[in-house]
């Protein structure tokens, strides 16, 4: 799926121009070549290059990706990553802010009125929301007011006073799911519980039962490092760690003292690495990609040491995400994301051992993710309906036709775009590469609002009525009183 | 010349290794794959991956390469870069440690003996030496015995006492000349002057009448400011003046208070840049690669914006060495050096434009290094024997196959490999790949020694007789006494 592939790199490439050709005139005139001077006057003398001014990494990667043995290779190691574990519910959770609803009068009321109405209470658990988060419900501490509103509706404001199951599903991460959801109860002041919530290495916990000690990258300070322990892996190494053991090994390291405080250095010679996990984007490239290099080319995973072939020995590797760009606050264009971080391990490794990268990545559009959204969304839907099942109903709601658009399209999703983050289409435009499906939206509660109409019709009542009489479902009195 | 690129990646590719079609036995039991659980069991679900685990780089840069427009875009690309301009002498010298010879009594008298004997003097004046330093000279900070030693005979401990030429050829780099010079002389205990100093951005200095305003990265803190000014670029901007001005520029920033206290900001938004200059290793590759990438893919190098062909117009960048890999003080194997900086800047841009990003590369083994090492001998000549010429045989003592030999041997010099750096092969074998055509030697001593032999005869005495008799060459009292 060429597109799919393309998709990962979050750009399309640059339309091939014709005039090309005449190489950059816009320039020419502060252009060295340009301005040759014979080599009898002025204060230069110009030389004839000995080779392409052109980046040799295309030529160095075509020539050996071409190379029948590298086929074998590659054709061998398709079949790594073939199959990715992805964690089963009920999910290792730690904190639920939501919890059981506790029955109060308006929930017996709200469950009098749905026993009347069995057939939209049916079409509601046969629905669900999968939500991203920045651009969609919130720009980073800022809720995005909308957002708000559709939540009060899902949580129960509509006239079965009934709970509509929806997760958070974000490309984001460096931090526990426990610290994220806190942080995000208290920006869109509604609950929202780890049970209900994916960012781009959740799914990465279910490795925790096959590997041991892990070198465990990116994020702020030492926040992964609780990451990977939260998630089960016993052994968890951070690169400050071994910076602290050893700092010779990046000669141009970020390394403070307050990190050097925190760290848990140890003789790390004498440590095998099981698997290499970056969780987020990288604080010390340098230092990252060295270790990492190093751990890759490495004999079973020890550091100092070096593998006959290391194409074929190397320890796994996996990435939380493959966005190649990411916006955020920054007023320019969207900033280097993790995929960035990748490409440059990946070309990095290729031009010291001349073989493709053995890699798996995690998060949108990536299907393991999906996957382990209709797990999540199954376990949800036993924490708020009691009925473990997986609605047939799914609407993807986001601002990114890269990511959260073409992976719903692809996954069978009901994608619904909006323009309240990266997409900026003109009203009534959709995304020309990724159109979602459903439809293009101002905000996310118009994309709410929408979904509920097809489902449940368009006289559904988005307003929950405590007079409400369950029988007639008149205004009369109720009927427990 | 395949084998000059394969060079500049310091490595062969890794054997082709027949039996890596049955991947990596070792490490199937603890692999995810191998142990996948049916999806009835166990606590986790496996699924099958919607895309190859194989690095997408090289099947997206082969691809693209491919493409008859971009073969086109290749070539009208070739012709910048095909000629660099080269500082001629006499260069920009701050300082001459150095300096001219003062006459005493010992040089009339060397003056003396030396117009005895002609043809020798004119043998000396024939040749000339290129070191590397690290692994030649020195160690870090600690000098090599032998070094020291062949420098007192080269300053003018010989029959003659007449100073042989040699420069100083390295890809360090980070620092100015003179605080590099100054730094050698300490460590040599011999003068070095910066007009006998080549290190691997010294050629850059050339660009400075073609460009104004650039941007120059690497190096720690903002030395390569100082650098770069010294070469007499007018307006030199640092990473750190950047971030200074607007932080959200580099999401995963390493900014200290010091850094932002040197930092020049202002509204970059309304600059222009003319030139990317990478004059050393990053201190913070997150925030280098950003700012890189922005600007080769901006609209007349202006932040912020984004050109509609970028591939076609951006900017010119420029790399002081191509080095992929540097042995360092670390005592496991060679470090990531500017090389692997440069190809994930090149493998970053093809994502983003899929167009191979046009570069030029300074340093050993390129050839434009050794052009302005003729410059350089040529003006040191003058210096010390008041002749400007270029002696016919220069031989390079080097530790690194990879770019002192394989550099010298294309330009045609003889090269010396010695056994006290990077090569540690044993007694009487050469490199294989990269043949020193002069010799393997212990030591830089051994290489000198041999070489003057061969241009001045077994008999050439290595030390200076104070009692030597001009005329007779015999032990009687001197000729001006």
């Amino acid at each position: 799926m060429p597109r799919f592939d393309d998709a990962d790199f979050a750009v399309e490439p640059a339309p091939q121009d014709p005039r090309a050709s005449d190489a950059q005139p816009a320039r020419s005139h502060d252009h060295p070549a340009a301005q040759a001077i014979p080599s009898e006057h002025g204060n230069t003398v110009e030389i004839p290059a000995t080779r392409s001014s052109i980046s040799g990494t295309s030529a160095l990667m075509h020539h050996l990706s071409m190379s029948p043995s590298m086929k074998d290779r590659r054709g061998s190691r398709n079949s790594f990553g073939t199959s990715l574990p992805i964690p089963r519910s009920p999910r290792v959770s730690r904190l639920s802010s939501a919890g059981k609803p506790r029955l109060g009068a308006r929930d017996v009321l709200a469950s009098q009125v749905q026993d009347m109405s069995k057939e939209k209470v049916a079409a509601v658990k046969n629905m669900a929301f999968a939500f991203d988060i920045d651009g969609v419900l919130a720009h980073g501490n800022e809720p995005i007011e909308e957002a708000k509103t559709a939540l009060t509706i899902l949580n129960g404001d509509n006239e079965l006073g009934i709970k509509f199951p929806y997760i958070l599903l974000t490309n984001g991460g460096g931090k526990t799911e426990e610290a994220r959801c806190a942080q995000l109860t208290e920006v869109l002041e509604h609950p929202i519980s780890t049970d209900q919530f994916i960012q781009s290495h959740t799914p990465m916990q279910a490795l925790a039962e096959y590997y041991d000690t892990v070198l465990v990258c990116g994020g702020e300070g030492f926040k992964v490092r609780e990451v990977a322990e939260a998630y089960g892996f016993k052994n968890v190494v951070h690169p400050k760690d071994i910076l602290a053991w050893d700092p010779t090994i990046s000669p141009c390291r970020h390394f403070t003292e307050e990190e050097r405080a925190e760290a848990k250095p140890r003789d790390f010679s004498k440590v095998n690495f099981d698997a290499i996990l970056v969780f987020a984007e990288s604080r010390d490239a340098s230092t990252d990609f060295q270790i990492i290099i190093d751990l890759l080319l490495a004999k079973n995973g020890q550091l100092l040491t070096r593998d006959d072939d290391p194409a074929a020995n190397h320890i796994p590797i996996y990435f939380s995400q493959g966005d190649l760009l990411c916006p955020t606050e920054h007023k320019g264009p969207p900033r280097l994301n993790l995929g960035a971080f990748r490409i440059s391990i990946e070309a990095q490794y290729k031009a010291l051992t001349g073989a493709d990268l053995e890699r798996v990545v995690y998060g949108k559009p990536e299907r393991a993710t999906y996957v382990c959204a209709d797990e999540v969304i199954r376990s949800w839907m036993e924490e708020i309906h009691n009925e473990r099942s997986l609605p047939e109903h799914i609407y993807m709601v986001g601002d990114n036709p890269q990511s959260d658009i073409i992976g719903g399209n692809l996954y069978g999703w009901n994608t619904c775009l909006v323009r309240t983050g990266v997409f900026q289409g003109k009203e009534g435009t959709n995304d020309r590469d990724n159109p979602a499906n459903f439809g293009v939206f101002d905000n996310v509660l118009g994309a709410v609002k929408a979904a509920i109409r097809k489902e449940l019709g368009e006289d559904f009542k988005l307003k929950w009525n405590p007079k409400i009489n369950p029988v007639t479902h008149g205004e009369s009195s109720s009927a427990i009183e």
